[in-house]
Protein backbone atom coordinates (compact mmCIF):
# COMPACT_ATOMS: atom_id res chain seq x y z
CA UNK A 1 0.00 0.00 0.00
CA UNK A 2 1.51 3.33 -0.93
CA UNK A 3 -0.39 6.59 1.15
CA UNK A 4 -0.44 9.85 -1.27
CA UNK A 5 -0.95 11.98 1.46
CA UNK A 6 1.45 14.48 2.08
CA UNK A 7 3.40 13.34 -1.10
CA UNK A 8 5.09 15.51 -3.32
CA UNK A 9 4.05 14.00 -7.25
CA UNK A 10 5.33 14.97 -10.52
CA UNK A 11 2.95 14.03 -13.10
CA UNK A 12 4.77 14.15 -16.88
CA UNK A 13 1.24 14.31 -19.52
CA UNK A 14 -0.22 16.80 -21.61
CA UNK A 15 -3.21 17.38 -19.42
CA UNK A 16 -6.22 16.30 -21.54
CA UNK A 17 -7.79 13.20 -20.77
CA UNK A 18 -6.43 10.46 -18.53
CA UNK A 19 -3.96 12.28 -17.04
CA UNK A 20 -6.52 15.42 -16.17
CA UNK A 21 -9.14 12.43 -14.77
CA UNK A 22 -6.25 11.09 -12.44
CA UNK A 23 -5.20 14.81 -11.67
CA UNK A 24 -8.29 15.21 -10.37
CA UNK A 25 -8.27 12.49 -8.44
CA UNK A 26 -4.52 12.90 -7.08
CA UNK A 27 -5.72 16.34 -6.10
CA UNK A 28 -8.64 14.67 -3.24
CA UNK A 29 -5.59 12.43 -1.62
CA UNK A 30 -4.81 15.34 0.67
CA UNK A 31 -1.07 15.50 -1.49
CA UNK A 32 1.80 17.95 -0.76
CA UNK A 33 2.49 19.08 -3.99
CA UNK A 34 1.61 18.68 -7.64
CA UNK A 35 4.23 19.73 -10.64
CA UNK A 36 2.82 19.35 -13.86
CA UNK A 37 4.84 19.41 -16.87
CA UNK A 38 3.14 18.95 -20.29
CA UNK A 39 3.86 20.34 -23.78
CA UNK A 40 1.99 23.11 -24.10
CA UNK A 41 -0.01 25.31 -21.46
CA UNK A 42 -3.06 24.74 -20.15
CA UNK A 43 -4.14 27.42 -17.82
CA UNK A 44 -7.78 25.96 -17.49
CA UNK A 45 -7.00 22.55 -16.22
CA UNK A 46 -4.46 23.69 -13.34
CA UNK A 47 -7.19 25.99 -11.93
CA UNK A 48 -9.93 23.06 -12.30
CA UNK A 49 -7.66 20.97 -10.44
CA UNK A 50 -6.33 23.33 -7.65
CA UNK A 51 -10.38 24.45 -6.86
CA UNK A 52 -10.57 20.68 -5.79
CA UNK A 53 -8.13 21.19 -2.92
CA UNK A 54 -6.40 24.92 -3.14
CA UNK A 55 -3.91 23.77 -0.17
CA UNK A 56 -1.95 21.38 -2.45
CA UNK A 57 0.54 23.15 -4.44
CA UNK A 58 0.65 23.27 -8.07
CA UNK A 59 3.16 24.12 -10.28
CA UNK A 60 3.35 23.57 -13.82
CA UNK A 61 5.68 23.96 -16.35
CA UNK A 62 6.45 22.99 -20.24
CA UNK A 63 8.25 20.14 -21.26
CA UNK A 64 9.74 18.59 -24.01
CA UNK A 65 9.89 14.93 -23.01
CA UNK A 66 11.69 14.58 -26.47
CA UNK A 67 14.58 16.92 -25.32
CA UNK A 68 18.08 15.68 -24.84
CA UNK A 69 19.45 14.50 -21.64
CA UNK A 70 21.74 16.97 -20.69
CA UNK A 71 18.98 19.86 -21.10
CA UNK A 72 16.71 17.22 -19.01
CA UNK A 73 18.91 17.64 -16.27
CA UNK A 74 18.71 21.16 -15.93
CA UNK A 75 15.73 21.09 -16.22
CA UNK A 76 14.74 18.85 -13.22
CA UNK A 77 17.25 20.89 -11.37
CA UNK A 78 14.88 23.80 -11.54
CA UNK A 79 11.37 22.13 -10.84
CA UNK A 80 13.44 20.54 -7.80
CA UNK A 81 13.63 24.20 -6.80
CA UNK A 82 9.67 24.62 -6.08
CA UNK A 83 9.60 20.83 -5.52
CA UNK A 84 12.57 20.30 -3.26
CA UNK A 85 12.08 16.77 -3.07
CA UNK A 86 9.68 14.18 -5.27
CA UNK A 87 8.03 10.70 -3.83
CA UNK A 88 6.28 10.00 -7.24
CA UNK A 89 7.34 10.22 -10.71
CA UNK A 90 4.40 9.40 -13.03
CA UNK A 91 5.35 9.37 -16.95
CA UNK A 92 1.66 9.77 -19.22
CA UNK A 93 3.38 11.56 -21.92
CA UNK A 94 2.10 9.88 -25.02
CA UNK A 95 1.20 9.72 -28.71
CA UNK A 96 0.09 8.05 -31.68
CA UNK A 97 1.61 8.68 -35.01
CA UNK A 98 2.32 5.45 -37.36
CA UNK A 99 3.29 7.89 -39.96
CA UNK A 100 5.94 8.98 -37.87
CA UNK A 101 7.68 6.11 -36.04
CA UNK A 102 10.63 8.18 -34.59
CA UNK A 103 8.06 10.63 -32.70
CA UNK A 104 6.09 8.14 -31.51
CA UNK A 105 9.04 6.12 -30.01
CA UNK A 106 10.81 9.31 -28.51
CA UNK A 107 7.57 10.34 -26.90
CA UNK A 108 6.48 6.84 -25.50
CA UNK A 109 10.04 5.40 -24.79
CA UNK A 110 12.94 6.94 -25.00
CA UNK A 111 11.66 10.38 -23.79
CA UNK A 112 10.16 8.42 -20.76
CA UNK A 113 12.59 6.40 -20.20
CA UNK A 114 15.37 9.73 -20.29
CA UNK A 115 12.99 11.25 -17.89
CA UNK A 116 13.24 8.68 -15.64
CA UNK A 117 16.73 8.14 -15.25
CA UNK A 118 17.06 12.30 -14.97
CA UNK A 119 14.62 11.80 -12.24
CA UNK A 120 15.60 8.81 -10.43
CA UNK A 121 18.99 10.23 -8.57
CA UNK A 122 16.54 12.90 -6.52
CA UNK A 123 14.75 10.20 -5.53
CA UNK A 124 17.53 7.16 -5.12
CA UNK A 125 18.05 6.82 -1.16
CA UNK A 126 21.74 5.52 -1.45
CA UNK A 127 22.28 9.27 -3.24
CA UNK A 128 20.03 11.70 -0.41
CA UNK A 129 16.93 10.82 -1.67
CA UNK A 130 14.44 9.26 0.15
CA UNK A 131 12.44 6.54 -2.22
CA UNK A 132 9.61 6.87 -3.81
CA UNK A 133 7.75 5.59 -6.66
CA UNK A 134 7.80 5.99 -10.51
CA UNK A 135 4.62 4.75 -12.08
CA UNK A 136 4.43 4.21 -15.98
CA UNK A 137 0.46 5.02 -17.31
CA UNK A 138 0.65 2.96 -20.90
CA UNK A 139 -1.73 0.79 -23.06
CA UNK A 140 -2.69 -2.73 -23.07
CA UNK A 141 -0.94 -2.87 -26.31
CA UNK A 142 1.92 -2.88 -24.30
CA UNK A 143 1.01 -6.29 -23.63
CA UNK A 144 -0.96 -7.75 -26.26
CA UNK A 145 0.21 -6.70 -30.13
CA UNK A 146 -1.83 -4.41 -31.76
CA UNK A 147 -3.34 -5.16 -35.60
CA UNK A 148 -3.20 -1.54 -36.53
CA UNK A 149 -0.90 0.50 -33.98
CA UNK A 150 2.31 -1.37 -34.93
CA UNK A 151 4.35 1.40 -33.53
CA UNK A 152 2.79 2.90 -31.13
CA UNK A 153 2.36 -0.76 -29.20
CA UNK A 154 6.30 -1.47 -29.92
CA UNK A 155 6.61 1.96 -28.19
CA UNK A 156 3.99 0.26 -25.12
CA UNK A 157 5.91 -3.00 -25.54
CA UNK A 158 9.02 -0.87 -24.55
CA UNK A 159 7.53 0.67 -21.45
CA UNK A 160 6.64 -2.70 -19.86
CA UNK A 161 10.45 -4.30 -20.72
CA UNK A 162 11.88 -0.70 -19.07
CA UNK A 163 8.92 -1.48 -16.00
CA UNK A 164 9.68 -4.98 -15.26
CA UNK A 165 13.18 -4.29 -15.68
CA UNK A 166 13.91 -1.12 -13.23
CA UNK A 167 12.14 -3.12 -11.11
CA UNK A 168 14.47 -5.43 -10.56
CA UNK A 169 15.47 -6.23 -6.80
CA UNK A 170 18.73 -6.09 -7.63
CA UNK A 171 17.47 -1.72 -7.71
CA UNK A 172 15.06 -1.47 -5.95
CA UNK A 173 17.02 -2.54 -2.89
CA UNK A 174 19.33 -0.40 -3.21
CA UNK A 175 17.76 2.49 -4.29
CA UNK A 176 14.33 2.42 -2.65
CA UNK A 177 12.32 3.77 -5.62
CA UNK A 178 9.66 1.27 -6.77
CA UNK A 179 8.46 1.25 -10.16
CA UNK A 180 4.87 -0.02 -11.86
CA UNK A 181 3.11 0.24 -14.91
CA UNK A 182 -0.78 1.22 -15.61
CA UNK A 183 -2.28 -0.15 -18.83
CA UNK A 184 -5.17 1.55 -19.85
CA UNK A 185 -8.09 -0.06 -21.73
CA UNK A 186 -9.34 2.19 -24.52
CA UNK A 187 -11.01 4.91 -23.55
CA UNK A 188 -13.08 7.56 -25.57
CA UNK A 189 -10.45 10.76 -25.62
CA UNK A 190 -8.03 7.35 -27.63
CA UNK A 191 -10.25 6.28 -30.21
CA UNK A 192 -12.01 10.00 -31.10
CA UNK A 193 -8.68 11.00 -32.31
CA UNK A 194 -7.79 10.85 -36.09
CA UNK A 195 -5.88 7.42 -35.78
CA UNK A 196 -4.00 6.58 -38.68
CA UNK A 197 -2.90 2.61 -38.80
CA UNK A 198 0.76 1.56 -39.68
CA UNK A 199 -0.10 0.29 -42.77
CA UNK A 200 -3.28 1.50 -45.09
CA UNK A 201 -4.81 -1.79 -44.80
CA UNK A 202 -5.42 -1.56 -41.26
CA UNK A 203 -7.07 1.83 -41.74
CA UNK A 204 -10.74 0.84 -41.68
CA UNK A 205 -9.90 -1.50 -38.43
CA UNK A 206 -8.62 1.93 -37.25
CA UNK A 207 -11.71 3.63 -38.63
CA UNK A 208 -14.02 1.05 -36.39
CA UNK A 209 -12.00 2.33 -33.30
CA UNK A 210 -14.53 5.25 -33.23
CA UNK A 211 -17.71 4.17 -32.32
CA UNK A 212 -16.18 1.38 -30.61
CA UNK A 213 -17.29 0.58 -26.53
CA UNK A 214 -14.89 2.36 -24.16
CA UNK A 215 -14.50 2.78 -20.73
CA UNK A 216 -15.21 6.28 -19.42
CA UNK A 217 -11.95 8.37 -18.68
CA UNK A 218 -13.03 9.51 -15.28
CA UNK A 219 -13.05 5.90 -14.34
CA UNK A 220 -9.60 4.66 -15.73
CA UNK A 221 -8.41 7.87 -14.04
CA UNK A 222 -9.89 7.00 -10.87
CA UNK A 223 -8.43 3.08 -11.55
CA UNK A 224 -5.16 4.52 -12.12
CA UNK A 225 -4.78 6.08 -8.62
CA UNK A 226 -6.07 3.34 -6.78
CA UNK A 227 -3.85 1.12 -8.66
CA UNK A 228 -0.73 3.21 -7.34
CA UNK A 229 -2.18 3.03 -3.76
CA UNK A 230 -2.07 -0.53 -3.94
CA UNK A 231 1.11 -0.67 -5.49
CA UNK A 232 3.86 -3.25 -5.05
CA UNK A 233 7.42 -2.81 -6.96
CA UNK A 234 7.40 -4.64 -9.94
CA UNK A 235 3.55 -5.07 -10.31
CA UNK A 236 1.37 -4.07 -13.89
CA UNK A 237 -2.25 -3.38 -13.96
CA UNK A 238 -4.95 -3.21 -16.34
CA UNK A 239 -6.99 -0.50 -15.79
CA UNK A 240 -9.95 -1.33 -18.64
CA UNK A 241 -13.91 -1.50 -19.00
CA UNK A 242 -14.03 0.73 -15.69
CA UNK A 243 -12.06 -2.32 -13.86
CA UNK A 244 -8.83 -3.23 -12.01
CA UNK A 245 -6.49 -5.98 -12.44
CA UNK A 246 -3.30 -7.10 -11.46
CA UNK A 247 -1.54 -8.92 -13.83
CA UNK A 248 0.56 -12.28 -14.18
CA UNK A 249 3.24 -11.21 -15.59
CA UNK A 250 4.75 -14.70 -17.85
CA UNK A 251 8.25 -15.17 -18.46
CA UNK A 252 9.15 -17.07 -21.51
CA UNK A 253 13.09 -17.89 -21.34
CA UNK A 254 12.91 -21.52 -19.64
CA UNK A 255 15.95 -22.56 -21.35
CA UNK A 256 19.20 -20.79 -19.88
CA UNK A 257 19.07 -22.89 -16.43
CA UNK A 258 22.94 -22.96 -16.54
CA UNK A 259 22.98 -19.12 -17.37
CA UNK A 260 20.52 -18.57 -14.50
CA UNK A 261 22.66 -20.69 -11.83
CA UNK A 262 25.77 -18.50 -12.83
CA UNK A 263 24.76 -15.11 -12.75
CA UNK A 264 22.42 -16.00 -9.12
CA UNK A 265 25.38 -17.91 -7.45
CA UNK A 266 27.03 -16.17 -4.44
CA UNK A 267 30.22 -17.48 -6.11
CA UNK A 268 32.68 -14.21 -6.19
CA UNK A 269 35.64 -15.94 -8.08
CA UNK A 270 34.56 -15.61 -11.43
CA UNK A 271 35.58 -18.81 -12.53
CA UNK A 272 34.91 -19.65 -15.83
CA UNK B 1 8.77 -23.64 -44.97
CA UNK B 2 10.43 -21.28 -45.87
CA UNK B 3 12.84 -22.12 -49.15
CA UNK B 4 15.89 -19.79 -49.12
CA UNK B 5 16.86 -21.61 -52.79
CA UNK B 6 17.15 -18.55 -55.23
CA UNK B 7 16.27 -15.55 -52.78
CA UNK B 8 17.72 -12.31 -52.70
CA UNK B 9 18.37 -11.42 -49.14
CA UNK B 10 18.76 -8.40 -47.52
CA UNK B 11 20.33 -8.31 -44.17
CA UNK B 12 21.03 -5.31 -41.98
CA UNK B 13 23.80 -5.43 -39.37
CA UNK B 14 27.48 -5.22 -38.76
CA UNK B 15 28.88 -8.45 -40.05
CA UNK B 16 30.72 -9.49 -37.08
CA UNK B 17 29.02 -12.28 -34.27
CA UNK B 18 25.70 -13.32 -34.87
CA UNK B 19 25.46 -11.73 -38.57
CA UNK B 20 28.48 -12.97 -39.64
CA UNK B 21 27.77 -16.32 -38.41
CA UNK B 22 24.41 -16.34 -39.96
CA UNK B 23 25.59 -14.90 -43.44
CA UNK B 24 27.86 -17.94 -43.52
CA UNK B 25 24.97 -20.79 -43.43
CA UNK B 26 22.92 -18.57 -45.55
CA UNK B 27 25.80 -18.74 -48.20
CA UNK B 28 25.39 -22.41 -48.15
CA UNK B 29 21.62 -22.79 -49.05
CA UNK B 30 21.76 -21.48 -53.08
CA UNK B 31 20.47 -18.09 -52.37
CA UNK B 32 20.71 -15.72 -55.29
CA UNK B 33 21.84 -12.32 -53.90
CA UNK B 34 22.93 -11.26 -50.45
CA UNK B 35 23.29 -7.55 -49.58
CA UNK B 36 24.71 -6.80 -46.36
CA UNK B 37 24.25 -3.57 -44.93
CA UNK B 38 26.39 -2.57 -42.42
CA UNK B 39 27.25 0.37 -40.15
CA UNK B 40 31.27 0.08 -41.11
CA UNK B 41 33.28 -1.70 -43.99
CA UNK B 42 34.42 -4.79 -43.18
CA UNK B 43 35.77 -6.49 -47.02
CA UNK B 44 37.47 -9.19 -45.00
CA UNK B 45 33.90 -10.91 -43.73
CA UNK B 46 32.47 -9.92 -47.50
CA UNK B 47 35.66 -12.01 -48.66
CA UNK B 48 34.83 -15.11 -46.49
CA UNK B 49 31.51 -14.81 -47.44
CA UNK B 50 31.81 -15.14 -50.73
CA UNK B 51 34.67 -17.95 -50.47
CA UNK B 52 31.99 -20.25 -49.62
CA UNK B 53 30.11 -20.29 -52.97
CA UNK B 54 31.58 -17.90 -55.33
CA UNK B 55 27.71 -18.19 -57.68
CA UNK B 56 26.13 -16.10 -54.87
CA UNK B 57 26.00 -12.25 -55.94
CA UNK B 58 27.18 -10.17 -52.49
CA UNK B 59 26.66 -6.91 -52.21
CA UNK B 60 27.58 -4.97 -49.12
CA UNK B 61 26.72 -0.93 -48.94
CA UNK B 62 27.66 1.41 -45.60
CA UNK B 63 23.67 2.16 -43.69
CA UNK B 64 23.30 4.27 -41.01
CA UNK B 65 20.07 1.96 -39.18
CA UNK B 66 19.89 5.55 -38.00
CA UNK B 67 19.09 7.72 -40.59
CA UNK B 68 15.82 9.91 -41.39
CA UNK B 69 13.20 8.21 -43.15
CA UNK B 70 13.30 10.31 -46.13
CA UNK B 71 17.47 9.59 -46.61
CA UNK B 72 16.11 6.08 -46.18
CA UNK B 73 13.61 5.78 -49.12
CA UNK B 74 16.50 7.16 -51.52
CA UNK B 75 18.86 4.58 -50.01
CA UNK B 76 17.14 1.65 -50.83
CA UNK B 77 16.05 3.04 -54.37
CA UNK B 78 19.63 2.18 -54.69
CA UNK B 79 20.10 -0.68 -53.43
CA UNK B 80 17.62 -2.01 -55.28
CA UNK B 81 19.01 -0.85 -58.56
CA UNK B 82 21.87 -4.40 -57.70
CA UNK B 83 18.96 -6.50 -55.95
CA UNK B 84 15.95 -5.96 -58.16
CA UNK B 85 13.79 -7.14 -55.57
CA UNK B 86 14.44 -8.15 -51.96
CA UNK B 87 12.48 -11.98 -50.45
CA UNK B 88 14.07 -12.30 -47.22
CA UNK B 89 14.86 -8.58 -45.25
CA UNK B 90 16.87 -9.54 -41.64
CA UNK B 91 17.18 -6.90 -39.03
CA UNK B 92 20.29 -7.42 -36.84
CA UNK B 93 21.78 -4.15 -35.89
CA UNK B 94 21.65 -3.74 -32.42
CA UNK B 95 23.34 -1.23 -29.78
CA UNK B 96 23.50 -2.21 -25.93
CA UNK B 97 24.51 1.20 -24.61
CA UNK B 98 22.44 1.90 -21.47
CA UNK B 99 24.51 5.06 -20.48
CA UNK B 100 22.95 6.33 -23.94
CA UNK B 101 19.49 5.50 -23.71
CA UNK B 102 18.63 7.56 -26.97
CA UNK B 103 21.06 5.88 -29.41
CA UNK B 104 20.12 2.19 -27.90
CA UNK B 105 16.21 2.97 -29.05
CA UNK B 106 17.41 4.98 -32.05
CA UNK B 107 19.18 1.80 -33.40
CA UNK B 108 17.33 -1.40 -31.85
CA UNK B 109 13.75 0.02 -32.32
CA UNK B 110 13.44 3.04 -34.34
CA UNK B 111 15.85 2.31 -36.77
CA UNK B 112 14.43 -1.32 -37.46
CA UNK B 113 10.96 -0.06 -38.03
CA UNK B 114 12.08 2.49 -40.02
CA UNK B 115 13.66 0.36 -42.32
CA UNK B 116 11.07 -1.96 -42.17
CA UNK B 117 8.59 0.65 -43.48
CA UNK B 118 10.87 1.74 -46.35
CA UNK B 119 11.74 -2.30 -47.51
CA UNK B 120 8.09 -3.53 -47.06
CA UNK B 121 6.65 -1.46 -50.02
CA UNK B 122 9.12 -3.51 -52.41
CA UNK B 123 7.93 -6.53 -50.64
CA UNK B 124 4.19 -5.98 -50.54
CA UNK B 125 1.83 -8.23 -53.16
CA UNK B 126 -0.61 -5.48 -53.36
CA UNK B 127 2.41 -2.85 -54.74
CA UNK B 128 3.78 -5.15 -57.48
CA UNK B 129 6.63 -7.34 -54.51
CA UNK B 130 6.23 -10.52 -54.80
CA UNK B 131 6.03 -11.17 -50.52
CA UNK B 132 8.27 -12.24 -48.78
CA UNK B 133 9.84 -12.75 -45.26
CA UNK B 134 11.16 -9.98 -42.13
CA UNK B 135 13.03 -11.34 -40.18
CA UNK B 136 13.92 -9.56 -36.56
CA UNK B 137 17.35 -10.94 -34.70
CA UNK B 138 17.08 -10.05 -31.35
CA UNK B 139 17.17 -11.08 -27.83
CA UNK B 140 15.81 -13.27 -24.93
CA UNK B 141 15.50 -9.73 -23.05
CA UNK B 142 13.00 -8.93 -25.26
CA UNK B 143 10.51 -11.61 -23.88
CA UNK B 144 11.67 -10.92 -20.07
CA UNK B 145 12.96 -8.17 -18.37
CA UNK B 146 16.78 -8.28 -17.81
CA UNK B 147 18.11 -6.95 -14.20
CA UNK B 148 20.85 -5.00 -15.88
CA UNK B 149 20.10 -3.45 -19.56
CA UNK B 150 17.09 -1.96 -18.83
CA UNK B 151 17.46 0.46 -21.79
CA UNK B 152 18.42 -2.69 -24.33
CA UNK B 153 15.30 -4.71 -22.77
CA UNK B 154 13.06 -2.04 -23.88
CA UNK B 155 14.28 -1.78 -27.17
CA UNK B 156 14.03 -5.53 -27.44
CA UNK B 157 10.25 -5.72 -25.80
CA UNK B 158 9.00 -3.18 -28.61
CA UNK B 159 11.01 -5.18 -31.27
CA UNK B 160 8.44 -7.97 -29.86
CA UNK B 161 5.29 -5.68 -29.90
CA UNK B 162 6.15 -4.50 -33.25
CA UNK B 163 6.75 -7.87 -35.05
CA UNK B 164 3.49 -9.40 -32.92
CA UNK B 165 1.52 -6.63 -34.30
CA UNK B 166 3.14 -6.53 -37.64
CA UNK B 167 2.27 -10.21 -38.57
CA UNK B 168 -1.55 -9.74 -38.02
CA UNK B 169 -3.39 -11.29 -40.58
CA UNK B 170 -5.14 -7.80 -41.11
CA UNK B 171 -1.23 -6.94 -42.87
CA UNK B 172 -0.24 -10.56 -44.19
CA UNK B 173 -3.72 -11.24 -46.09
CA UNK B 174 -2.70 -8.48 -47.89
CA UNK B 175 0.70 -7.76 -49.00
CA UNK B 176 1.99 -11.57 -48.40
CA UNK B 177 4.97 -10.38 -46.11
CA UNK B 178 5.54 -12.53 -42.98
CA UNK B 179 7.09 -11.48 -40.13
CA UNK B 180 8.98 -13.61 -37.34
CA UNK B 181 11.53 -12.56 -34.61
CA UNK B 182 14.10 -15.03 -33.21
CA UNK B 183 15.28 -13.94 -29.83
CA UNK B 184 19.42 -14.99 -29.16
CA UNK B 185 20.05 -16.50 -25.60
CA UNK B 186 23.80 -15.11 -24.51
CA UNK B 187 26.43 -15.75 -27.04
CA UNK B 188 30.30 -15.15 -25.95
CA UNK B 189 30.49 -12.40 -28.70
CA UNK B 190 28.18 -10.36 -26.61
CA UNK B 191 29.19 -10.98 -22.95
CA UNK B 192 32.88 -10.34 -23.92
CA UNK B 193 31.90 -6.68 -24.74
CA UNK B 194 32.66 -4.09 -21.90
CA UNK B 195 29.01 -4.02 -20.99
CA UNK B 196 27.71 -1.21 -18.40
CA UNK B 197 24.66 -1.91 -16.60
CA UNK B 198 21.51 1.01 -16.38
CA UNK B 199 22.51 1.80 -12.85
CA UNK B 200 25.37 1.33 -11.42
CA UNK B 201 23.59 -0.94 -8.59
CA UNK B 202 23.87 -3.43 -12.07
CA UNK B 203 27.65 -3.00 -12.30
CA UNK B 204 28.60 -6.29 -10.51
CA UNK B 205 25.98 -8.26 -12.37
CA UNK B 206 27.16 -7.21 -15.70
CA UNK B 207 30.63 -8.23 -15.19
CA UNK B 208 29.93 -11.13 -13.91
CA UNK B 209 28.29 -11.61 -17.84
CA UNK B 210 31.99 -11.91 -18.73
CA UNK B 211 32.26 -15.40 -17.62
CA UNK B 212 29.17 -16.66 -18.03
CA UNK B 213 28.39 -20.00 -20.06
CA UNK B 214 27.04 -19.07 -23.56
CA UNK B 215 26.23 -20.46 -26.80
CA UNK B 216 28.56 -20.53 -29.55
CA UNK B 217 28.12 -17.91 -31.53
CA UNK B 218 28.37 -20.17 -34.79
CA UNK B 219 25.49 -22.45 -33.36
CA UNK B 220 23.20 -19.45 -32.89
CA UNK B 221 23.36 -18.34 -36.52
CA UNK B 222 22.52 -21.73 -37.85
CA UNK B 223 19.69 -21.99 -35.52
CA UNK B 224 19.01 -18.45 -36.73
CA UNK B 225 18.67 -19.56 -40.26
CA UNK B 226 16.98 -23.25 -39.43
CA UNK B 227 14.20 -20.95 -37.85
CA UNK B 228 14.09 -18.83 -41.04
CA UNK B 229 13.49 -21.83 -43.01
CA UNK B 230 10.85 -23.37 -40.58
CA UNK B 231 8.96 -20.25 -40.05
CA UNK B 232 5.11 -19.44 -39.95
CA UNK B 233 4.45 -15.88 -39.84
CA UNK B 234 3.88 -14.12 -36.70
CA UNK B 235 6.13 -16.75 -34.99
CA UNK B 236 8.93 -15.92 -32.15
CA UNK B 237 11.70 -18.47 -31.86
CA UNK B 238 14.08 -18.74 -28.98
CA UNK B 239 17.89 -19.85 -29.91
CA UNK B 240 19.47 -20.09 -26.88
CA UNK B 241 22.37 -23.02 -25.16
CA UNK B 242 22.44 -24.55 -28.70
CA UNK B 243 18.98 -25.08 -29.36
CA UNK B 244 15.78 -23.81 -31.06
CA UNK B 245 12.52 -23.39 -29.18
CA UNK B 246 9.03 -22.12 -30.83
CA UNK B 247 7.58 -19.87 -28.23
CA UNK B 248 4.04 -20.06 -26.84
CA UNK B 249 2.81 -16.45 -26.79
CA UNK B 250 1.17 -15.27 -23.99
CA UNK B 251 -2.00 -13.21 -24.26
CA UNK B 252 -3.06 -10.94 -21.00
CA UNK B 253 -5.41 -8.57 -21.88
CA UNK B 254 -8.84 -10.70 -21.10
CA UNK B 255 -11.14 -7.49 -19.94
CA UNK B 256 -12.04 -6.78 -23.49
CA UNK B 257 -14.53 -9.08 -24.83
CA UNK B 258 -17.16 -5.96 -25.46
CA UNK B 259 -14.67 -4.61 -27.22
CA UNK B 260 -12.76 -6.98 -29.42
CA UNK B 261 -16.17 -8.78 -30.54
CA UNK B 262 -17.11 -5.40 -31.30
CA UNK B 263 -13.76 -4.72 -33.80
CA UNK B 264 -14.08 -8.43 -34.51
CA UNK B 265 -17.97 -7.92 -35.77
CA UNK B 266 -18.68 -7.54 -39.48
CA UNK B 267 -21.20 -4.90 -39.04
CA UNK B 268 -20.30 -1.84 -41.13
CA UNK B 269 -22.71 0.09 -39.86
CA UNK B 270 -20.34 1.59 -37.24
CA UNK B 271 -23.70 1.49 -34.91
CA UNK B 272 -22.41 3.38 -31.97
Amino acid sequence: MFDLTGKHVCYVADCGGIALETSKILMTKNIAKLAILQSVENPQAIAQLQSIKPSTQIFFWTYDVTMAREEMKQYFDEVMVQMDYIDVLINGATLCDENNIAATINTNLTGMMNTVATVLPYMDRKMGGSGGLIVNVTSVIGLDPSPVFCAYSASKFGVIGFTRSLADPLYYSQNGVAVMAVCCGPTRVFVDRELKAFLEYGQSFADRLRHAPCQPTSVCGQNIVTAIEKSENGQIWIADKGGLELVKLHWYWHMADQFLNYMQSNDEDDRD
